[in-house]
């Protein structure tokens, strides 16, 4: 009497672990130098020193039951005080410690944001390509995940399908700008629009689209990028963060909700967030890391050797003929395959020992992701092997 | 359209916290020495140094980059093993790492077995006294709590009352001993007897009856404690297991769920408890919390000091004319009020600076709750205050 759900979830293998365990095996017979590794989204440069010094002094000089004390529902006050301090004086909005809930990574703030507004059956729209997680994070919610087809000419929003989509059923609208896996930012222009249409849906069917916004890429932005901050524009806005690419920290578990304080409800729904927290079993995160996170708010790793990896790449892949919109940020780009099959695409390029992801895995089949979160030489070496591989499978391009 | 039962959570206050509170409001006023707080089962001695030894010496010599990585879904797979080979040299049960699931705290691990085994409106009975927050945790969860009344004379098991609730509906049973707020420690007597009647319940129904053994407090025993393993009895058992109060790291949120590997799902079991993390967020207990752990399986704090306490207030409560049994273990005792009316009770002994909980919350009226896990030296001020306020309030006994 096991809950089959669960069960037949185990049969379903991720693509992407699946060609990350396929790179290891091979790293194992000829070399882990030797495989071009795109594949995970996995930060390649360490945590800043600081972080480790903010650690170190902690447990070194402090009462280790004060450290290693409960930490109260929402987080500890000091820290949620620090991160609305910061997120005011970089996007100008009033954030106080009552809009800010302390949440376990990216996926504890998103498990708390679709528990908060809406009830099983209720519809949460997102936009292709999107990162696949979302899908059992929305549906074991009890909610209900629908995919808006992608505007493949951009990457920005497909606004007559997303119109088409948007019936009365669903409550929220989730975006992840910069984007996993396309890399892209939504433009001022896309944000206005999105938000412009989710403004007359809500007095249209006379009752909040909430507009939730999973950023854990926002400190990762390249030259140029036009990278709004999207509660800036939409009040009943609920901010998803994770510092795990920021810092470096992905294994830590740290990040947080911040509803925005136009929210009529903001700080009920952050109280409500300690309740949520209950029944998921969440209780907060760790609150050392929370000390140690506060400590260095206005720090990132060195986050510069992800614009050198993606602009190696995109200048090869454009050499090469690929279709490819350039990325603003993230650490990952998505061109088009050079055949219609992306699944296949990838699958030629193993037999060069180079990991790429099909696009299907994100809700766009044709194209592919490179995970570019890997040292730079080995970029460069990867290179010369991508136009082997292109020239030999794609002799007549 | 935010989801009312999360609002409506919210104008329930929470008795122990309103209590801690008040003793917070007033220790301000006269100092907090002068407050008698035994409202908060918040440990009160300092982790073991080893533990700080190794989160520092990780810090100042490990790869950053391999020290905050992402943790497996199931936890690190050199702690899972730690975890399994600890618990086979203590218990004799032989755990293998496919057995353990690491999560984070007791709270964690509950979450994953009560998803585990029950569908929406399904039944997890426990037996009162019981922790309060097992309420929402459960409820939240879909499935629905019963509670066996207690048997007031031993709090062991009321197995009348228990057989009568144990109908087709229940598809597990959750322990928590030793127990809070009790203290007592189930005999190996009330196990067998329990699990025998597990045994034949399911045969009956023809569908497994898990037992899910919170098991937090473990490793707070007393003198002479008759405290038989659970898992040792029933093939097919859930071990929680919370760090929180042995090793003094409330905060730090880290735990695990041990499958007993005599259970034939067991291996599947665990690998749906990834799963469910998916749905709810969970990710791991942080990566760092797992690595010093997993060096620290054989430490405890010095938790000496909860005998020490116990055994003066069980002393002077005695003499007072307390009804009480006496703790087997954990920072609590539970005696019956000196009258029916236990809030009462509590609320007179708050004009005394006397911080007690109503047995009420535990789902057992006429009792209080007394959480020791203070200083032996505040302790023994206070018996003079606990016998000043039952003398004056109860002058006839």
């Amino acid at each position: 009497m096991l809950v089959q759900k669960y069960i037949d979830m185990l049969s379903a293998k991720s693509v992407i672990r699946q060609l990350s365990e396929f790179a290891t095996a091979r790293g194992q017979e000829i070399g882990y130098e030797n495989v071009f590794d795109y594949s995970l989204g996995n930060p390649s440069v360490p945590a800043p020193q600081e972080f480790t010094d903010a650690m170190i002094r902690m447990l070194s000089e402090q009462n280790p039951m004060e450290l290693h004390g409960y930490s109260p529902s929402l987080g500890i006050t000091s820290v949620r005080e620090a991160v609305a301090a910061s997120l005011e004086k970089r996007f100008g909005i009033p954030y106080r410690r009552e809009h800010i809930f302390m949440a376990s990574g990216a996926a504890g703030a998103l498990a708390h944001a679709f528990r908060l507004v809406t009830e099983p059956g209720d519809e949460i729209l997102t936009f292709a390509p999107y990162f696949p997680e979302y899908g059992p994070y929305v549906n074991l919610s009890g909610a209900v995940l629908g995919v808006v087809p992608p505007d493949t000419d951009t990457f920005q929003i497909n606004f007559k399908a997303f119109e088409e989509m948007l019936t009365e059923k669903v409550k929220a609208v989730l975006v992840n700008t910069p984007n996993n896996p396309s890399g892209i930012v939504y433009s001022t222009e896309t944000i206005q629009k999105l938000t412009d249409i989710l403004r007359a849906k809500s007095k249209q069917y006379g009752h909040e689209i909430y507009l939730i916004s999973d950023e854990p890429y926002r400190e990762i932005l390249f030259a140029d990028a036009d990278a709004p901050c999207v509660s800036r524009f939409y009040e009943n806005s609920i901010m998803c963060y994770s510092f795990s690419k920021s810092l470096s920290l992905p294994g830590e578990r740290i990040g947080y909700v911040a509803v925005n304080p136009a929210c009529p409800d903001a700080e009920t729904m952050v109280n409500m967030c300690g309740q949520i927290s209950r029944g998921i079993g969440h209780n907060c995160p760790p609150s050392i890391i929370q000390l140690a996170v506060a400590q260095v708010l206005e720090q990132t790793a060195d986050l510069g050797v992800y614009e050198t990896n993606m602009n190696l790449i995109y200048e090869e892949l454009l050499k090469l003929g690929f279709t490819c919109v350039k990325p603003g940020g993230t650490f990952y780009i998505f061109p088009r395959a050079l055949e219609e099959d992306s699944v296949l695409f990838c699958q030629k390029a193993l037999k060069y020992d180079l990991i790429l992801v099909p696009g299907d895995t994100f809700g766009a089949p044709g194209y592919f992701r490179m995970a570019y979160c890997i040292d730079t030489e080995k970029v460069e070496r990867s290179l010369a092997v991508l136009r082997r591989f292109v020239e030999t499978e794609y002799p007549d391009r």
